[in-house]
């Protein structure tokens, strides 16, 4: 691996470290949304439904263990990776349960796409082989169709629906940014990935700032897909 | 599929019938493992437990994926030939709500054994085609290590543990036997594949006591393999 260019960044401990933070979090971000994903099947009103919803938690599972066997290859405990990134995850989780079906379908949307553009953010100020296992393992498209088609048939059959979902998503979006401020206050190396350090170059204010406007413009995009205003 | 051995017999309705049945019975047991083993997870007291058990839940929806799409191939709708049991697999599930972990591992070890016997028997009947489709459906020995090493070493911590196990075996048992006999009651196809008709011999009481006898066996062995009296 050493003679790779990944090897080369990976020779930089701080860069290692940023990498298998980042590699767990999104792990764990995986393991968790498969728990939800079974939790919302059960809530499912057809068989049908149900095995949508397990498929999308298998697949979810398939993207965890590819993480999982990456990390033991980079010498990494996977489950101590994921572990500092329990708790945060779970308090999302734990802040925005979903009371019905509809608001499950739309928290899978809109909070796993929210991550996803995160992820893909800083996956681009990665190393190629990293920068492709994050790139495959946030990949969902087969599902989205699958969420969008039921939001839309609910909004059509009961306009009150859409309001109460916006509402719903705008709560998302507010939990999942206090979250994620919470995580880069904790972690050092994932903060200093971002924003850079005396060696390697990072995001400056205005490179965040753009990123932050480029993540909220894609959120409501997401939304009006859905039938509902951001 | 018509020069095929199995389109031979598929042309006999009943038979035919008798197989949507099967696949359905076996396709909703796995969406069912699936729920099962997803909520165990959120019982697991590791991370590493968890992804173990999430890999248990993936595997068995591949299963259910390889069913419904056989079942879409014979003509049939795959979720109304799952419906049918849905009623006599979540009851058995109700009466055998595990109130533990070791419960819960126990539950899937000797349960799907149990189910896994008694579907090979009957695939035993069956054109190759069908056989092969059961037979890897119910492929899990992966998993089984997991378990006997989880349920031998809490018996080995504590020998109360081992006799609360044995019991709930017996009730795992009891319980599936009685759904089993309701399912036979109510579907006449599959009665009638394994009892036979006019055109297709099937088992004589005497070959169905022996059935009884080699399933009774199976499952004691698997108790004494988690070492738990049978």
């Amino acid at each position: 691996m050493t003679e790779s260019p990944a090897g080369v960044a990976f020779a930089d401990p701080q860069y290692r470290a940023a990498v298998v933070d980042l590699l767990g979090v999104i792990a764990y971000g995986e393991l968790s949304a498969f728990e939800r994903l079974a939790e919302d099947a059960k809530l499912a009103p057809t068989l049908e439904d149900k095995v949508a919803l397990q498929a999308m938690a298998s697949a979810e599972f398939g993207h965890l263990a590819r993480l999982r066997d990456r990390l033991a290859e980079l010498g990494a405990d996977p489950f101590a990776a994921m572990a500092p990134f329990q708790k945060p995850i779970d308090d999302f989780h734990e802040h925005t349960a979903p009371s019905s079906w509809l608001e499950g379908l739309v928290k899978a949307y809109v909070g796993d796409g929210l991550a996803r553009d995160f992820y893909r953010e800083i996956a681009a100020m990665l190393d190629v082989e990293t920068r492709d296992l994050i790139l495959t393992s946030l990949d969902s498209t087969a599902h989205s169709e699958f969420v969008v088609e039921h939001v839309r048939r609910a909004i059509r059959d009961d306009h009150r629906v859409g309001g109460r979902l916006a509402l719903w998503g705008r709560r998302l979006m507010g939990e999942a940014l206090s979250q994620a401020q919470r995580v880069a206050a904790e972690r050092d190396a994932l903060s200093a990935l971002l924003a850079g350090t005396v060696d390697r170059p990072g995001m400056d204010l205005a490179a965040l700032g753009r990123m932050f406007n480029r993540l909220t413009e894609r959120h409501a995009e997401r939304m009006t897909e859905l039938g509902l205003s951001a």
